[in-house]
């Protein structure tokens, strides 16, 4: 079975992505990594513990990841995460802290080794900031030829940013980082706004979930109308919530669900577009590509599975 | 037979667009329509009608379009772009002036009564600003659903711009024309910077136009050659010219030969990534595209018909 590490920054939709992967048989989530975000780090982290436990899976270990960008000296939520996420980054809805705590082996050291004894089997998912797998790739660059895949929800190709018109949230948090990997060579699949802002939930769906009445599913109906309810301000013209980290994490489970264009991209560091995500002219005519971007998505089918996986996980959960 | 109008700021790789359709008996030149870019509009009209009489097709007629952005005063042509196409925009070569002159009837009369005439039969290439054809659809806005297509060399999707890192140089002549005709809702197929720096010329090819001895052929070969040198100044790592113009040209007659992403189109107007195209988000969910926008390109196949097309031509012009 393919072994899957989720590096988050939990949120709404990391939530959701967390209970993608949880309720996808043909993954076994090894482990969450911690990064920052949609919430701090800290924050983070007791949301991925206390997220686990409610959905019926405490096994899920949890590794502390790095608290901001390598070249800041700190970091701090932007009040659009706030207004998205809410304050306690799941909506405001309150749910028991768990028992556990995160373990003492860092992210870095975590990916590095999981990398080493999984190689090909593992898929790696980041759905904040590129930080943790930056430092990872510093660290041990060759795990870029060992690991299996990595499919991050991020950046914006064909489409504006989120940010700003040039610039996606996660990527904006450490474009630095991001450039690190995308011109790591490391096989990434790049999961950004292109399609994720085609792949929609509205109250229809949370609807069913709350019809389960089950803990697990009235929560994770509660917390997604929050979201949904952000987009009604931040995005009218969408008609629900995109759903960002989850598709991802269904991507890196069944790549059919999309079409990409083979490119090898960068990240714009410097100037007015630091923080865009975009071809590297440099390496136009190179024959090799070692990236994948998603521009295309059967939304369909991807919400099918999205509904049943996680209605079935909710449902199980009690 | 399919009819076509080119639309030039002529300019090298004009030339060999003008040259690419002459030599394609697929396609009928039944004008072109000047404008500004490379060179001031009389230069370039005056190049069409020198380099028409040299190819020995001096039945095409040219039509004088608008000499400047309609929100610009006047238009002087930038230092890099002389630097590229020289002076006189066909890498300074002398060639002898035609004894005709530019049409009575206006660039913009001439694109409306032509698409009222040959309707869906009719493809219009513009491969300088979209001055004149967002003049033509504002002034006939019924021309957009009668037209058979419109294939332009310009923009970036994929790839960072040549003016700036989000701009190429067609577009940032006139975004809000540009603007006008992606958002119009017309047949646009974009051919930009993310094929034709793949699809590239060197002295090999050149070479092989001096041989065949003719004038034609040695104007052709000398003023690329002019074109080529300045590419190892600005893009050394490309190791050769792009194709741009005459890749636009080939698209409009065999689509084969790029690989398109269907997509709504706008093009910044405000703002520091004022000239880039990108996705138009409000749109993204709207199941109707009226773009395509080509992102893969079938580089041999183009060059060989490159090669074949215009060496024909050459050799039978004398």
């Amino acid at each position: 079975m393919k072994k899957m590490i989720l590096d988050l920054d939990t949120g709404v939709d990391d939530t959701l992505a967390i209970s993608y992967a949880l309720g996808s048989p043909e993954v076994e989530l090894i482990g969450i990594t911690g990064t920052y975000g949609n919430v701090l780090l800290e924050q983070g982290m007791r949301n991925d513990l206390a997220i686990t436990d409610l959905l019926g899976h405490s096994e899920v270990k949890v590794y502390p990841g790095l608290p901001h960008a390598e070249k800041a000296d700190s970091f701090s939520v932007l009040p659009v995460s706030e207004f998205i996420h809410g304050k306690n980054g799941i909506g405001d809805i309150e749910i028991p802290d768990s028992s556990r705590r995160p373990e003492s082996q860092s992210a870095v050291d975590f990916i590095i080794d999981a990398v080493k004894t999984y190689g090909d089997d593992l898929v790696y998912v980041p759905t904040g900031p590129m930080t943790n797998i930056a430092a990872a790739l510093r660290k041990a660059p060759e795990i870029k030829d060992r690991i299996g895949k990595i499919v991050l929800m991020g950046g914006a190709l064909t489409v504006c940013g989120n940010v700003s018109a040039w610039t996606e949230a996660n990527i904006s948090q450490d474009p630095d980082a991001a450039n690190e990997l995308f011109r790591s060579g490391a096989p990434v699949t790049m999961v950004g706004l292109d399609v994720t802002l085609q792949t929609l939930l509205t109250y229809k769906e949370t609807k069913r979930w709350r019809d389960l009445g089950t803990k697990a599913s009235t929560f994770l109906a509660d917390m997604t109308d929050f979201y949904i309810k952000a987009y009604e301000t931040t995005s009218p013209h969408l008609g629900g919530c995109g759903l960002h980290d989850p598709l991802a994490v269904a991507v890196a489970i069944d790549p059919t669900l999309v079409t990409t264009l083979p490119i090898n991209m960068q990240v714009d560091v410097d100037g007015p577009t630091r923080g865009r995500t975009i071809g590297d002219n440099t390496r136009l005519n190179d024959s090799h590509k070692s990236m994948q971007v998603a521009v295309g998505v059967d939304v369909q089918r991807f919400l099918d599975e999205f509904m049943t996986r996680i209605s079935r996980l909710a449902e199980q959960a009690g």
